[in-house]
């Protein structure tokens, strides 16, 4: 597992390392649906002029021409609003799906989306160029109540804590309550403000208090005040409380106060210990107008944030109808590598097969096929030998490949099944034959560090 | 349904269609690992110069280029071979991670792939420049028998015949067949007869005998004979007297008849019906070596193939080590595009939830989470109503999202569930209730044409 992708960024996972991911999409899938969203998925590529709606984030867009046209696609040049190129995130293709699908969705509109998307960043620890995000979200029809905003961060807790991951937290913001209180302390420039407040853990408070006075003109008192309010943290609904005591009156901080306080009051009731009130979360992105979430795995927080999202309001019209949302976003990739570089969960095999169905002779392929359509019926992964080999060395070929049974049928049409792990070599008939419930399928459990 | 893409050539789904596509793709990875296939993913690029290594096909590739980098890729022009670009199938970038990871896998290797793919062609019915490819393949490290030829058109077979679709076709040929035929009466350049006959069908005798003559310089007998060779097509084994009375004689002829009689015979036992030799296959790609395989859906042959494929012995190779291999391609968005437009196959719902929880008061939002959970943790997918508005409302909302049920908690806690198509309510446990096997998950079933 110590391989390297040959392109750097674009990682790869053998079959073995798949089937941990595939257990980590087949989880939140079914935990999404059970909540009731719908699956969609958009297309990879968007116009440029679509993808640079929002955000100055056209340095990590990888833009799409084809080999034979030197113009660029259609004759555009790669800057062209109508050229295409690959989405950097699943959010505003949703945001575009929406106003397109407007008649035929019903509102408030659920659904998940699981996705690669690319973005051409340098590629380090935890970043990569192609990567897979799982997604869900809820968009209304003209406004959204903010209940969803408190469903959204409960209906993600419920799927980390199902994945096979160190535990979690999920780090919960509210833009209103910051900018009201920006505004409260007399700073205008509340998206300068966060931008600042966004890199607190990058560069460290007195960077921070730089930035605020130099960029954006601000007081020492100003510069405090922000400062203080990043720094509460709490994991029930006292930070109220602290920041009551700052002594600060806005409407607008009002407002953001009771949403947190009613995303953590469910969160401590229904996800108790998963979810903590931290005023430090800003999230670059500009088109957060209420909750803001980033998540950490404890004891990998250097990973960065595992899922993000927020609660959007104006990222999606259609001339004088909105269709305001809220969503959070996994960042699959980033878990399943961590998942396999420090082996916090393994396959129980490397393949889907539970059975070979050696041959014994050359011309009885099609009775193996019989048997193998028998056990398959049942649910049962078989394959057959291609060759009719000594049967150590069939069975060597079922152990190398992780096949835990060999069925062996003699020349008198006698059927026998070993498990090549204890040897145990014992009478099966075909048409009723099982493995345990462990050895059906192929079991992907999380290892507890030693 | 009768939207249309907002980026010709990109189709997307509405939730209910993407149900109908997901049931393909469950049903297909399904069969795929009960045979014992693998799964595996690949980046969705490759440098232009893997790309554009067999075949000439640079016209259809969509090549990658960072937005803010006006040199292309890390200052590589589009043309150089480290250049990124979409792969435009699956066969290439598989053959390329065999080799990468040849020292990780056990051979012989089978694999699952179910990805998207891009090709800048003009887009038409049935073939967009973004769509879902299903590939199984076979590779072995050195040599490959040939029985993997023969199982790998059986579990396609059995995929297919898995899905929602109208009776198909596999419409199988031999390139050692076709190749030894050519050379029998004399043509050495096979290549360009098979090119010539791979336009059979799109352009008719007449004018592939035209092409015949001026392009490779055949006489009148060497036309008649190609031609009457690829007017072969049995449903059985007899296509090997049909040959051998042309009167040809070849040993790469008698090694290409043996391999497509075996692929038959086991056919006819196997999947009756569902194959024929077919003696007019060519496959333009010039990497297949031994069997093709192109699949028609009976009814719907203006549609192209919906599955092809075939052995290739030398697309992969590490130094002298060499690994043949044996796969088969399934068109899956051309399939589900043709399910949709003519209604062959309906989701039972439009959304994966069976309940929703209604409120009668907005304050007990908790208690009805604590209904959804009991019923999800049977499985059952449930979500809660956002807001206590009349219970009118809230069954008009659960019939516009397709919601079969709905469940009512009184004041005094008893629980009542509605199915709201037939209008009978009656008492329900939240421990125990489940809706029929029928309501619990969205079904996905064929519809019968009229």
């Amino acid at each position: 597992m110590a391989r390297t992708a040959s392109l750097s960024g674009f990682p790869e996972w053998l079959p073995e390392e798949r089937l941990v991911e595939q257990h980590v999409l087949d989880t939140l899938r079914r935990t999404f649906e059970l909540h009731g969203f719908s699956s969609i998925e958009t297309r990879a590529v968007e116009t440029v002029g679509q993808l640079l709606r929002k955000g100055d984030i056209d340095k990590e867009v990888y833009g799409l021409s084809r080999l034979q046209d030197d113009e660029g696609e259609e004759g555009k040049g790669k800057h062209d609003p109508h050229a295409l190129a690959l989405h950097f995130d699943l959010t505003v293709p949703f945001a575009r799906y929406v106003v397109e699908n407007a008649g035929y969705l019903a509102f408030p509109f659920r659904r998940y989306q699981i996705q690669k998307v690319w973005r051409g960043e340098r590629p380090q620890e935890g970043r990569a160029r192609e990567f897979t995000q799982a997604d869900i979200d809820v968009v209304g029809d003209g406004d959204l109540p903010f209940r969803y905003d408190v469903e959204i961060a409960l209906v993600i807790a419920e799927a980390l804590g199902a994945l096979p991951i160190p535990d979690f937290r999920l780090r919960i913001n509210n833009r209103k309550l910051a900018e009201g209180f920006y505004r409260g302390v007399g700073l205008a420039d509340t998206a300068g403000v966060l931008r600042s407040i966004d890199k607190l853990e990058k560069i460290g408070p007195d960077k921070v208090a730089e930035l605020l006075k130099t960029e954006l003109g601000a007081t020492d008192d100003q510069v405090q005040a922000a400062l203080k309010l990043a720094g509460i943290r709490t994991e029930d609904t006292s930070f109220v409380a602290q920041v009551r005591s700052l002594g600060v009156s806005n409407e607008l901080l009002e407002e953001g106060l009771d949403e947190l306080e009613q995303v953590i009051e469910a969160a401590v009731k229904r996800a108790p210990g998963k979810v903590v009130a931290d005023l430090s979360i800003a999230r670059g992105l500009d088109y957060y107008t209420g909750t803001v979430v980033e998540t950490v795995l404890v004891g990998h927080e250097q990973l960065g944030s595992i899922c993000s999202g927020g609660r959007y309001d104006a990222l999606a019209s259609k001339g004088n109808r909105k269709f305001p949302g809220v969503g959070l976003s996994i960042g699959v990739t980033r878990l399943v590598s961590r998942i396999l570089s420090q082996d916090l969960a393994k396959a129980s095999r490397s393949v889907p097969t539970a059975v070979l169905v050696a041959l014994n002779a050359d011309d009885t392929w099609g009775e193996a096929q019989d048997v193998a359509t028998q056990l398959r019926s049942r649910g049962i992964a078989t394959e057959v030998a291609a060759k009719a080999e000594k049967f150590g060395k069939q069975i060597k070929f079922a152990d190398r490949r992780g096949i835990p049974f060999v069925w062996f049928t003699d020349d008198d049409g006698k059927h026998q099944v070993k498990d090549i792990r204890s040897g145990v070599q014992v009478d099966a008939d075909p048409a009723t034959w099982t493995p345990s419930d462990e050895d059906l399928h192929v079991q992907v459990t999380g290892v507890s560090p030693e």
